[in-house]
C-alpha cells in the first residue's frame, strides 16, 4: 500500500509513527511542510522536517517533541555571549549539526530534497521524506504589536503593525498576539519538490495527520500544483481533526485559524479544507455530536480516540484513518 | 610604548600574556598569522588568531593551549555520524559558535579585520590583534605520501607527491612525513590588513615571540609590505629563539625548518631571520655558547631562560626581549 501524509511539526511526526507501527510494510512518503524553515546564524533550519526525521530515527526529544535526545546548549550559549542572536530559538549543538551539513550541501548547489534524502541516509527514518517544495517559503504572520513591545524602541502607543516569521509568532511570542493575516510567502512562485506530485499520482490513500491546518498543511496545501494533484488523484484523502473539542490538541492552533476566519472546532476545520480535497474526517469521540455536520458538508466522518498518548494510540489512530480510507475507496 | 608582535598560536599567545604582565600599560598590536586558516564544514576557522584571542581572553584550553576551556564535542561527533568530516580536526562546541559568528560577517560582507574586531569586543584580549591579511592565504605542505597512505585508494609503492593544507600536515599526519616545500598559496597577490602596516610604521619595538620561525611569522612576512616595514621601521625589531638545545620548545618546527633548508638550531634560526630584519635574538641559556656565532651574523644575542612554564617565565623572557631591545636602541 503506498500511503502520501502532508506533515507539520511533532502532531505529524507521531502520527507517522503510529502509521509506521500500524502498517509496517506500507510505503511511506512524507510532504514535510517548509513553511515554517528559518534562518539563524548564516544556517538554513528546517523545524518541520527535522521534527519527522528525528522522530521517526529515534533521535527526537521525547518529552519536548522537538529537538534531540541529551542535547547540550554550549554553542548557543556562545552565540549570545558574542551578543549574536536571536536567544529566543532553541538549537541544541547536536541539531546545530544537522544544519550545518544541510547548508553545506544547499551552498554546494543541492536542493533541499537532495540535502533531505542525504540526511535522511543517517537516520533511516522508514519513510521517504520530501520537502513540499526546493523554493523558499516563509510564513509570516501579520501582527500589531502592543507600543514598545517590538524591540525596536518604537513609542508606547496604540501599536505597530509588522509581519513577523512565523517562528517568531510562534516561538518568541508564543502566539500571545492575535494574528491578523498569515501568508507563505513565496509559495506563488513555488513549484513542488522533485518526486512530490509523482507521489501524490501514485498514491493509493492520502492522510492529513492531526497537524496545523494553516501553518503546516495549509502551508504545503498553497504550492501550486499540490491541493489540484490531492484533488485529483482519485484516491480516498482522510484527516485526522487536530482540534479536540473546541481546543487544539496541542499548540496554539486555534490562533492561526482566527486568522483565516475558521473557528476552532474538529467540524470547522473538515469544512474548511472541503469535500472538494477531503473524503473522510476523524473527529475525537468527546465532539461525536458534529459528525452529523460534517456529513453534511460531503466529507464521511467517524468519532474515535484521538489523544496520541503513546505510540500505541497513534497507532490506533493511523488504522482507523486507514479504516475510513477504505469505507469512502468502497462508497 | 608600543610594541608590535608578529604571532602565531600557542607560543606567540603565551608569550603575549607574559608581555602584558610585564608591561601592562604597553599599547600592543598583534599581527596575527592566518596562514593555518581553514574551512571546515562551510564555516572559516581561524586557528591561530583565535589562539591568541582564548589565550588572552581567559577562554583558552591552558592545558592543552588551543581551544575552548570547559569544552564539549557534541556537534562533531554529529557530523561524523552525519559521515561528513574531517574527523581528525577537533572543534568543539564552544569553538564553533566563534567560527559561525566570523562565517556569518564574512558573508555579510565584513572583512576579516572587523570581524576580529567584533570577536574581540566580547574577549577583551587587551591588546590590538588585527590578521595578517583580509585576503585569503593558505599554508600548504608539499609532502610524499607511502603509498596506500593517501586517503584516496592509490596503489601502494613509490608514493604519491602532493600538496597538503598545512592543518592536514600539522594535524592530521602529525608532521610524519618530510615537508619538502611550504607554500604560502595566495600571499604574493595578498595586501597586508588595513592597519598592519601603520602599526609597524608607528612601533616602538617589534618582537618576534618565540613562534614557528616558518609557518607562523614566515608566513606573516610573506605577505608583500610586511617584511619590508618591518626592516625600515627604524626601531629595534627583536626575536626569541623557539628552538631550545636543538628542539623545538613545542610543536615539530623542525619539521617545517628542514623544508627551508634551515638547520634546527637557535643560531640557524636567527640567521634565517638575517640582520637585515632583526636586530637582537634572545637565545636559551643551554644554547648560551652559540650567542657568539649569532652576533658574528650582526645581530644582538643575549642568553636568558626561555621556557615558559608559565606566566611568569612568559613575563620574564619578554622583559628580557624588551631590555635588549633598549640595548639595541642605545647602541
Amino acid at each position: 500500500m503506498r500511503i502520501v501524509v502532508l506533515a507539520g511539526g511533532i502532531g505529524g511526526a507521531r502520527f507517522l509513527r503510529g502509521l509506521k507501527r500500524a502498517v509496517p510494510d506500507a510505503d511511506i512518503t512524507v510532504i514535510g511542510n517548509t513553511g515554517d524553515d528559518i534562518h539563524l546564524f548564516g544556517l538554513k533550519v528546517c523545524p518541520d522536517l527535522d521534527t519527522v526525521m528525528y522522530t521517526l530515527g529515534g533521535g527526537i526529544d521525547e518529552e519536548q517533541g522537538w529537538g534531540r535526545a541529551e542535547e547540550t546548549f554550549h554553542v548557543k550559549e556562545e552565540l549570545a555571549a558574542y551578543g549574536v542572536g536571536p536567544e529566543w530559538f532553541g538549537l541544541g549543538d547536536r541539531d546545530f549539526a544537522t544544519h550545518i551539513v544541510r547548508t553545506q550541501m544547499l551552498n554546494a548547489g543541492f536542493p533541499l530534497s537532495a540535502v533531505t534524502e542525504a540526511l535522511c541516509d543517517r537516520w533511516q527514518p522508514g519513510v521517504r521524506l520530501i520537502p513540499m517544495s526546493d523554493d523558499r517559503i516563509e510564513t509570516h504572520v501579520a501582527v500589531t504589536l502592543p507600543g514598545g513591545d517590538g524591540g525596536d524602541g518604537s513609542a508606547a502607543g496604540s501599536g505597530e503593525r509588522k509581519a513577523v516569521h512565523f517562528q517568531e509568532y510562534w516561538v518568541r511570542l508564543r502566539a500571545s498576539v492575535p494574528a491578523e493575516a498569515i501568508v507563505p510567502v513565496g509559495a506563488e512562485q513555488a513549484k513542488p519538490a522533485p518526486g512530490v506530485l509523482e507521489a501524490i499520482a501514485a498514491a493509493d490513500v492520502i492522510l492529513f495527520p492531526p497537524s496545523n491546518p494553516v501553518v503546516s498543511i495549509g502551508t504545503i496545501l498553497a504550492v501550486p500544483g499540490i491541493r489540484e494533484a490531492i484533488a485529483d488523484a482519485g484516491v480516498p484523502v482522510v484527516g485526522l481533526s487536530p482540534i479536540v473539542g473546541d481546543a487544539p490538541v496541542r499548540g496554539m492552533a486555534d490562533k492561526v485559524l482566527a486568522a483565516v476566519g475558521v473557528e476552532s472546532t474538529a467540524a470547522a476545520v473538515a469544512e474548511h479544507y472541503g469535500s472538494g480535497l477531503l473524503d473522510g474526517w476523524l473527529v475525537d469521540t468527546v465532539d461525536a455530536g458534529t459528525v452529523e455536520r460534517v456529513e453534511a458538508a460531503g466529507i464521511r466522518c467517524r468519532a474515535v480516540p484521538l489523544m496520541m498518548t503513546d505510540v500505541d494510540a497513534a497507532a490506533r489512530m493511523a488504522q482507523e484513518a486507514l479504516a475510513l480510507a477504505e469505507e469512502v475507496r468502497g462508497a
